[in-house]
């Protein structure tokens, strides 16, 4: 059975971009975008062009260099936003306008002190009139997460009937809990009229940790777009991590839903993204993280080393990474040793093996991690008794 | 109503320690220790006493000093490693000895070329030879996440028969989605006899990003211990980040469970723990992360500037952080520009806003952020057009 398509819509040059210090120029967003582009995203959400003058130059320079992707731009429900994105737009082989507006109780009374009608009605004008200059317009219902399910349909309704292609429900504070984001997108996939002609789209943040769980639920429900970043930066915690939805989805192949990422270019977009933003990746980020497939403690590289599957549910490979590391530290077990002792040309007894252990533990626990050169000074250090073991 | 409580086990000081460049010495150890339980931790696992002199004596050293947590020690299910841990233990105002082995299929062939018989004979002896020694004994089924969930009834029942007062369900690769390790935690509490004799305990692994939103659906379905570490260190891509599972308790009160964190130590501890293991935290770290509430599009910082709670869950204060921030760049619109400007002493009308915030985009495309410095320089270089405005 063919699985089901989940498109990606990478946000890494528009949310991520506007992160304090993650700020591009044109030239690196061009190459950025190239490389979205092979690593096969549906979406690239370009920019937001009506905010300064660079960043309509960087939309419209990617508009005309993306030949596969739908190229992206983020308005808002104001006519001159639109006007401006379209405008930049021009040249896009798929051009897509993103507009949309604050939809909570919290955003409508204290951001734009107005009524839940007039919002709708000010959201309809906007699909309708981003309508008449591109075919492909997704709406947005800004702070999705904290709207009540049954004006949010309403509202998800006007967008249909106004044109909108994709309905992006976002969870803009990152506040949800992944079993009521999941039902939200239930709930809108059952009671809106109409659902069949849009698609319906996550945009989590990850303010508690939960944006990739969350996402997952969506797409479980009914979802079939998750909007995400390289490495899963984005405004204050950031976004859901492209990298990690796109790998768990291929890890359970009994979701029945896959992407269109060729995953083996996963690890070299991430080292990509954080060098030219200057944002470092945690040691322990899932997938890319350097640490992501190091294995340091005794028992689990006793386990690593008998068969990889044992701790390891990816193979490094599959993401780009060239291999898994056994790392020597004071928690190593026999088995690293011994086998990382083979590596460097050292062929050891059982009897041999304990009596360089027990050197090796005083050894690490005065460093935090065993180099090569470090297991040759250890073993000469005990060649004399070794021999007499030998 | 009163709130069910969930124990919070931090394994910082031991999954955390593990991992590759995390080493610490026993006295950096001990400072973490008493930070822990100044925070509020219910039990602190301290080390694998049998892995190396060095943690032996970290264990050792932490069971004399924590006076208000647990303190536990790691071990296999093999005797000599109980003796030492009961051992490095001596002292402790409440010991607990951690014990366990693999349960999955993948672990009985390859790691202990064994059956499930026997190794729920050797699960049933490990937790009984601990219970020599401590009256508190945890058990861990290792690989748990990919273990049949019949057979893990059957030897949580053999651990609990040998005197387990917790059952630690670890989903040791990272692999479950939240439903799957939430069921499987049903699973338990409704099949396993006795269950009511000890309690379940969430360890999971953040391989694809889901291991804070696993804990979660672990308690909701039963699970009243998670294990955890600050920041979300550990083994690969890391463990259940602890400051994510506390806040995400805190901010929904209709889950009814709480722990007994003092979530205004928690920034304080993340440096402290970052410091001291030279393990650098991700900008974007949910709630301790640098911006974590930093906002820089024009959008969310209008909505911030009208109102915090527009964008923002959780008070910083609440986590020891002292304020939300402002950042002004390229994607920042007027609001953000004339709060800015007022702070550092300009009272701009609006026709002058208008005028600035021109100056402000061109200036604001050719650099990062813009500080206050720059925004002196801005509003100079437009002093005399601002004064026939005025």
């Amino acid at each position: 059975m063919s699985k089901d398509k989940v498109q990606i819509f990478d946000t890494t040059l528009r949310d991520g971009e506007q992160v304090p210090g993650c700020k591009l120029d044109t030239k690196q967003k061009l190459v950025i975008a190239k490389q979205l582009d092979q690593l096969g995203v549906d979406v690239i959400e370009a920019g937001f062009p009506i905010s300064s003058p660079g960043d309509f130059q960087s939309v419209h320079e990617i508009a005309k260099l993306v030949k596969n992707a739908t190229v992206c731009g983020l308005t808002r429900a104001v006519k001159k936003d639109i006007e401006v994105a379209a405008e930049a737009l021009r040249g896009a082989v798929r051009p897509r306008i993103h507009t949309g507006i604050g939809t909570s109780a919290s955003h409508i009374k204290y951001k734009f002190n107005s009524t839940q009608d007039k919002i709708l009605e000010r959201a309809y004008e906007a699909v309708a009139y981003a309508k008449t200059f591109v075919e492909d317009v997704e709406f947005y219902a800004e702070d999705a997460g904290r709207t009540d399910n049954e004006y949010l349909a309403r509202i998800c309704e006007a967008a249909i009937k106004a044109g909108a292609t994709v309905l992006n429900i976002p969870d803009t504070t990152g506040y949800c809990l992944p079993e009521e984001y999941g039902a939200k997108m239930k709930y809108l996939k059952e009671n809106v009229k109409g659902i069949e002609k849009a698609i319906l789209s996550c945009h989590c943040h990850n303010d508690l940790g939960l944006a990739t769980a969350n996402s997952i639920a969506g797409v479980i429900n009914g979802a079939r777009q998750i909007e995400c970043t390289i490495n899963g930066i984005g405004e204050r915690a950031g976004n859901t991590s492209l990298e990690e939805v796109v790998m768990i989805l291929r890890q359970h192949p009994y979701l029945n839903l896959d992407t269109n990422i060729k995953s083996e270019m996963l690890y070299e977009t991430s080292q990509m993204v954080s060098n030219k933003m200057g944002m470092p990746v945690q040691p322990n980020k899932a997938i890319v993280g350097s640490n992501a497939f190091a294995h340091s403690s005794g028992i689990h590289q006793d386990g690593v080393i008998k068969k990889r599957e044992t701790y390891e549910i990816i193979d490094p490979a599959e993401v780009g990474v060239t291999e898994s590391s056994i790392v020597l530290t004071a928690r190593s077990g026999r088995a690293a040793l011994a086998w990382r002792a083979k590596k460097v040309g050292y062929e050891l007894t059982k009897v041999q093996l304990d009596e360089v252990y027990q050197e090796f533990l005083q050894y690490a626990d005065r460093k935090k991690e065993i180099m090569d050169e470090d297991i040759h000074e250890i073993i000469e250090g005990c060649k004399v008794k070794l021999e007499s073991l030998a």
